[in-house]
């Protein structure tokens, strides 16, 4: 019934850097600006930025969680899946996803941009993981500097 | 920020007999009446009719699919989450839900009121499974006739 | 390489009942006589009597643990698969056995079974679970009085 | 009962690349050389070709396939777990393992590697992704010229 794309925004729980955390309260902000659902993994750090920006412009979010409550969602995830999977739980927020940004990251997050590109979903990087492969092949997603500029890129690419 | 409650529908896809299909529609309804988010597997058949039911009711759904793909799921889900778990999936159901209707149901069905039973959520049936185990119980959930009277016990139960 | 079968052996990790846990010890050794490997879920109770009945006729133990550490697994399991998706494993057990005996057993035991149902898995019951369907239909699987009989139904099946 | 490690080899059931393939053979008789037990996704290219190495040492070899049935295994997997899960099974593989080998590889041993990051389980590289993070910090794991020297790396850590 709902015909809003779903994002989905990826970054670690436990980021130490603020402007890591300011960056994705924009994705959120931005996500919600465009009339589109924000799906992450439900914690703190960054989810919780983005949901918290998502929220400010009265957007939705959803959020997948790694344990079996749901009462370790963010206080800004409206619809929370509690799933009890643990870290595999993140290979259902890429599925869920039609397009991801990735901000900042860890291992997760890099789980999660390998799942991505495994699955074709197109990806934005702001300030997170560069990768080169075993035959030194590197560029595997574009990273920008802005989360305007990352969330526009993939509503273009969601129009096509 | 959403704090209404999730209430899961569980039964077949498959379902050969409409008046269990009737009794999920009927329970769609009444979740939706009760302002309550209702949560499925996300397919045809029992799971279809719940959805219809709630979108009637102006409710929200959300669809917790099998495969990988948000394509599956049925017209009458606002939010699809794409697992790829398969039938693991059912487990991600039953923890994501503060309570579940059973409505008939097949094996697929029988795993989720286990799931249920093991994670102490109240369990409403219409119609379907009875069990006794290997020391002679029985008795592990209530069975009801209408849809009103099951979404009804939940919500009591929800209260206390 | 190796083509002994795999037979799950599924029940409760805390059976209170003594007689359950010796008779998974025999289902243990039957299991093992026959020249097939023992899958579960790698803990204790049921679990782990079946294991160590396999051991002691010399077979091969395969553990597939909920957690994420194969530190879980009880010693008498040769191989163990930690898998960090708490109860969604029972799935796990069911696809990678070729047949199955439910010993006593608890809600978890349950859904092992509703999966064995689901997926067309021979299946044999000591004082399990009994189950009836919505539509009142009975005797999904056999139940027996002794090992013996169990694990000897199960490799008949698998000749035709 | 069996106190042998377990080490994982992750890499691409399609690889192009006649040289890893032989890569990956070599890395299969080193496990079992040492007398390890080898666990890989139990599919073709990288994974078949580890196991072939590691049955010509009379070695023992596990896969965990992603699939619901235990027949896509390639034949030199002696004890095949079948998760019907997809790509969330890579999360069992690094679980599973004491340590890992990446042996090239595309986004699915991407994704490998994240967890073994994740985990903290020691992890050997062979021509395989090199990795910058978003702080610029690089060599999150060694990378070898060869398999003995890749095998050779894990038990040392293992020893510690």
């Amino acid at each position: 019934m709902e015909n809003k794309p779903i994002i989905g925004v990826i970054g670690t729980a436990s980021s130490h850097d603020a402007s890591i955390v300011e960056l994705a309260f924009e994705v959120g902000r931005e996500i919600a600006r465009r009339g589109a659902v924000l799906l992450c993994g439900g914690l703190g750090g960054v989810m919780e930025a983005a949901c918290r920006g998502a929220k400010k412009e009265g957007g939705i979010t959803i959020g997948i969680l790694p344990g079996s409550s749901v009462s370790e969602a963010n206080p800004f995830v409206d619809y929370c899946i509690a799933t009890g999977l643990g870290e595999a739980r993140n290979l259902i927020i890429v599925l869920s996803s039609s397009a991801l940004v990735a901000c900042g990251g860890g291992a997760g997050t890099l789980s999660e941009i390998a799942f991505a590109l495994k699955h074709g979903k197109p990806l934005a990087g702001l300030r997170t993981w560069q990768l080169r492969n075993g035959s030194g092949q590197e560029g595997f997603f574009p990273q920008f500097e802005s989360a305007r500029e990352a969330v526009a890129y993939l509503f273009k690419r969601l129009e096509v």
